[in-house]
């Protein structure tokens, strides 16, 4: 009877948990991340009604990365944590969202509201009565909270976080409490979609901007297109992609930009990243009059250590919330409405283009005498390996310097976590991008190879995590460098040091301890130059119709190019001393 | 020459991170857990210079579990991470500590004081520029919040904080900028211990308290004491002892005060949990006219959700911060001074004594006629495996709950994390527990077995610390209960749900694959009671002379009696609804 009452007046009443997932699945997720906990159970059940998969990792940390690596290929993702341990687990995974700007709905199932009131001495909580600490912690790292409190305001709540999430890209943060799970909500709102669309720019502002963007592109004389980060996570990047080919100017991304630009592209000139760059990318981008900068995230290894040598007087800035140019400042003016304007009313004849520098994959250069695989080697051969659509993870460390060298196929998704750079992320991140390709192929969507490159220290942070890709049959790559430690670290501080060490593991096995079976998994041992070629040209390899799991031996002192420089500028930034 | 400067008017100069690391071995800190990260690496040079060991977990919650186990068993320990990434990872685990009352040192190696001015965009940090973001979050669960920012009063600020940690025992935060790391400061100071006496309370009102216990003890007719988690984590266990000597009152304890009595005392009544009790010893403890209740926390796992039938008007409260007496509240008169006065003073003459309930593993009463290992037949027959003084680590689920049932030799550490609650907790609490045993051997100390009892879901979020463990030769038995999935949830709401299921490991071949030759592990599975019982009995076995991992059989839909009772009102209390 009081099931009565409490729908008295709805029009369609739906469960809270029903709604909240069905509007994850209407904004385009398939599958929920997370880890059960007894706070979130009867929300869980309406995961399976709501036509959702629930992917259950082997922790929270490994789904909230996951997460994050669903959201990075499918656009968003939704993680569900438990209260106090559940979440606390996954924060630093979310952090990482909110820093690199990744779209993560993180909905945590707490004591009911009931409960809370009482201040109740509950398992999970700190034992102080205190049911906010954790909202506050992750209010940090979160552009909305939602706590979902009142039947009456829980529907706008929601429809309020999701479209901030999109937005905004970045993780926002709601409470389900266990008492509001089964409540009864009106439905009927859920007959019209969520608004997602951005705001629009004020029109007279943003035609100001367009003019004066135009008015330093027409007077250049060797104007370039440089493409950061946040073209790729405020999804700019068809309006880059317009402007690249109504302009055909010369165009380079930055270390995060990298995959936003289809690398066959006649005009693509490589990656920018200050000293780090290759040298004819490097006098290129400089020696440019006009830098058209979007999406820039400037941060120290993404720029090789500050080692930029562009001039802010030669820089348009375009970003999600304001524009600059030279040093004039348009703030709340989006850079995506500039972007479509310049591209309607860019005046090619008034263009002055100048030629990018030609990018290879350059392995015959650096092919070394011995029969070692090193690092100056293998990123370019990697690339000579990728094939069109490919989605490639990289690990901080050496993967993520490494893979400055590897020019990309067109269409491949680059996933990497290099402001954050978490070690450890890439092997839930790999899940959740091979779980989005795995959806996206439900749906009708071409197949997609999943290729993760990850060290020997940060896999062992997260290696069970295998056992998820089991669970649901990806089939990932995985090329496990091997090579005896926290690289990154040595090249940083202690090359030799007990710390930097890391215990010797049978990697190859892990897939097989985590429930593979043999017809499962494919298992590889490489230690040479010449095995690693026959495995990149076996055709089963490359189809790669399984798991496949490759230890691949590298030195341990060997690094690439442009993590040499990044650690060494690190290592002199520690050590600043202010007096 | 800078460095001369910095030195000038110190009488022994010493860089801050060997302060830190001299202090915590003056604690009786001998192992130093954490991971590696470029903020914290100059810091690790100093571990070793200072006579510690550096642990190297393979992830940071897993570092922090084992702190957590660490202080558990040798008092305090320490924990590094680094900036943002490290910390973060680690934050539940912390937080774990301060719900519960464990000491734990956690010191961040975060970005230099001219970074951190400079707002400079690193890795590892949001990208806005706010670099106390993440000590605000940790300032939630920490007794104190320490940065290391100004020289002159770092030394000051270390020995605060550690005194602090001690005295409250909970977390403190130390916040280690790497450009203070090497800063030289009074090493003098060393000279003197850090001060971690507690306050003593004020005499004459202690005296008042102490009186009014001894008036309501004189007058009661079947007086009890029962014994929980606060007296284990505030140390008084030498004043509870002496009580229980000098009254032979019958005593008790709760399930997170497990292991604080000896339970091979003649006057040792058993677990008292509410409904989850014994019959007789709720009886025995409900019919009490007065409960001397030592560092009670009445959480809802600890009292087999909130089900003492004993009222307040017979209790009398003992708390690390206050007593309370029937109605009465002493604020600021700790327990510890009002024991001993208590001990002192009491007139035998006037104390009346009813006899306890008889305790015994009840192994043959439980014993079905199934060769089934039954939870039921279990948890008895472990008490009759346990040895005097092991260590023991129950994780949350089935052990936890089980672990009621079993009688404890004497001197067995009991190591549970029941409030917190966090799975996975066990595997990393272990690993810390044995070490502070191994650290505690070295010192002179008699050899500990540890002993670990986790079930399969719980281990597969922290299952590579075991790595840890063969890293360090520590020989941990380690039972884990397969009984595929996360049992203590299906109680609650799910029994058949697949969210509540998880992945078939190859279990046994878990420690192989970390890196264990064959001769460092014994490895066994175990499906019948007959098999149990002939490992049970087994010499070499019961020695534990090294690493032992038990893959042990036990039903789906199997779980210990009061497991079942506190899950069924978990259940209710989630459900419950205000309207």
């Amino acid at each position: 009877m009081s099931v009565d009452i409490r729908e008295q007046g709805l029009e369609k009443p739906v469960a809270v948990a029903e709604y909240l997932f069905r509007r994850l699945h209407e904004v385009g997720i398939r599958s929920v991340h997370g880890v059960p906990g007894d706070f979130n159970l009867v929300a869980l059940d309406y995961i399976f009604k709501a036509g959702l998969r629930w992917v259950g990792s082997v922790n929270e940390l490994n789904a909230a990365y996951a997460a994050d690596g669903y959201a990075r290929t499918k656009g968003i993702s939704a993680l569900v944590t438990t209260f106090g341990v559940g979440e606390l687990s996954a924060i630093n995974g979310v952090a990482g969202a909110f820093s690199e700007h990744v779209p993560v709905v993180h909905i945590v199932g707490c004591p009911s509201t009931v409960s809370q009131r009482n201040g109740m001495l509950l398992h999970h909580t700190l034992g102080n009565g205190d049911f906010n600490v954790f909202a506050n912690m992750s209010s940090q790292i979160s552009c909305d909270v939602a706590k979902l409190n009142k039947p009456a305001e829980i529907a706008g709540q929601i429809d309020h976080a999701l479209r901030e999430c999109w937005i905004h890209s970045r993780p926002v943060y709601v409470m389900l409490p266990t008492d509001m799970a089964e409540k009864k909500i009106e439905g009927a709102r859920l007959d019209a979609p969520i608004d997602l669309t951005e705001p629009p720019n004020e029109g007279e502002r943003e035609d100001y901007v367009v003019d004066v963007v135009l008015k330093y592109l027409h007077a250049a004389k060797s104007p370039v297109i440089l493409v950061d980060a946040c073209a790729v996570r405020h999804r700019v990047l068809g309006e880059v992609h317009d402007l690249l080919e109504k302009t055909q100017l010369p165009v380079f991304v930055t270390p995060m930009g990298k995959g936003a630009i289809n690398e066959s592209h006649a005009n693509y000139g490589g990656v920018y990243a200050g000293t780090g760059s290759q040298p004819d990318v490097a006098e290129r981008v400089e020696s440019a009059d006009l830098v058209l900068s979007i999406g820039a995230l400037k941060s120290d290894f993404n720029t090789a250590g500050f080692s930029y040598r562009t001039s802010q007087l030669k820089t348009i800035d375009f970003h999600s919330d304001h524009c600059t140019v030279r040093y004039s400042e348009y703030p709340g003016v989006a850079m995506r409405g500039v972007l479509r304007k310049v591209v309607e009313r860019v005046d090619l004849a008034r263009l002055s283009r100048a030629p990018s520098p030609d990018v290879r994959n350059e392995v015959a250069r650096n092919r070394d005498e011995s029969d070692t695989v090193t690092q100056a080697w293998f990123w370019p051969r990697v690339g000579e390996y990728l094939r069109e659509r490919d989605i490639l993870v990289t690990e901080t460390g050496t993967a993520n310097f490494g893979i400055w060298e590897t020019k990309f196929p067109p269409g491949v998704t680059g996933v990497t976590q290099i402001l954050w750079g978490s070690i450890g992320w890439s092997v839930g991140a790999a899940q959740g991008a091979a779980l989005a390709a795995q959806d996206a192929a439900a749906g009708g969507a071409e197949d997609r190879r999943t290729v993760l490159f990850v060290g020997d220290g940060s896999f062992q942070l997260t290696a069970q995590e295998v056992s998820t890709m089991i669970r649901h049959r990806l089939k990932i790559t995985i090329f496990l460098i091997y090579n005896e430690g926290y690289t990154i670290e040595r090249f940083i501080h202690g090359m030799e040091a007990e710390y930097n060490d890391i215990s010797r593991w049978q990697y190859t096995e892990v897939p097989t301890v985590f429930g593979a079976s043999d017809a499962q998994v494919r298992k590889f041992v490489v230690k040479t130059k010449g095995e690693l070629e026959k495995l990149l040209t076996d055709k089963e390899f490359n189809d790669a119709g399984r798991l496949q799991f490759v230890e691949l031996w590298m030195p341990k002192e060997d690094a690439p190019r442009a993590l040499k420089i990044t650690a060494e500028v690190a290592a002199r930034n520690n050590a600043k001393m202010s007096d």
